[in-house]
């Protein structure tokens, strides 16, 4: 699966599990984030991004960087989860970077016909 | 251009920074965090993690979210960052968050031919 | 009470809470943590101190900072739980201050007979 | 010297950071953050626990907690500076603590006629 497809598979979930659309606090994780608000939702930035950080330094210690991999997925997926919060898509942070970085122009550049 | 472009590309372009690579420091943003190592990189997730909640709290008053893609773009690029200090690839990341979502069945089943 | 009464007084609490002093995790919050060890405390750091910044942000809309200064006593109560899971006091914190800022001889300066 | 008087005179030290107390941006630290305002305050908030995390982590490899000390007193010192930035004092701080933990009335027993 394209990394494209993950991206907007968790964005459509995320987004169903917004009281409007059906879900569920008593069943779905992120549903009872959407219940709880904004502030629920940010502090899990700042939770997850700590955790991230220690996973890094653990990381050093032990060679393993499995726990690594799976902090920051949870850092990205509180994340999305804060995107659908402010009706926003991860499209646009992926905008937003392929447009400061100038990566259009990169890609642009590189599939020109020679 | 995909999402999956823009990850893979930031990517590559970031690996390209590492001075093993020919990354200078003089000229490069990525190449001196690769420089300064793990702790300035660590660091800048706790802080651009802060600046995305700050950036959310904003929203909530001025109705504009622009501020909020932004930092939340500072707070993937800087994963990214991360990742590549630690040799792992954003594919890893996104890799797990389909497989604990259980994305990949929702979307072979989605697939499957009628 | 004075400040110094406060802090030291919290850091014998806390203290008293290790499981070695006869804590219980079954009815004591702070044991709890201490039974869950290092990377249960610290990040807790990370989320009181998002909590901080959200209360800040909070305080400017609201013009109420109570919340604020709650949140500001969560951070420093978990620096204090941090610290004894350490074994470090908080004047040892204080005396780092102090240190830098040279105070002491602000204070030696301020006391000496006229 | 007593924690009273650290925490009181760093407060004081601040506040006379504040521009309207003369404060110059161009000789001190303090007084460049009050110049930036708040978003650079609490920026440092989250940025310090971050670096609090990262010093008690590499404190278990090293066994040496002294960066653990170092920047825990960055931590609270920049709380205080964000304390003043809303007009607050630690006081109210170290008195939520006393409060919330019924120290109070520890002490009020403690320091009973017998």
């Amino acid at each position: 699966m394209s990394q494209s497809s993950i991206l907007d598979q968790l964005a459509a979930v995320i987004e169903s599990r917004k009281a409007v659309n059906g879900g569920d606090p008593a069943t779905s994780y992120v549903a009872k984030l959407f219940a709880k608000g904004d502030d629920a939702i940010l502090k899990k930035i700042g939770e997850e991004a700590t955790e991230t950080v220690m996973a890094a330094k653990d990381a050093r210690v032990s060679g393993d960087a499995s726990d690594l991999i799976y902090e920051c997925a949870d850092l990205w997926f509180h994340s999305l989860v804060m995107l659908a919060q402010y009706n926003l898509h991860p499209q646009q942070v992926l905008d937003e970077l392929a447009r400061r970085e100038g990566i259009s122009g990169i890609v642009e550049k590189a599939s020109r016909p020679e």
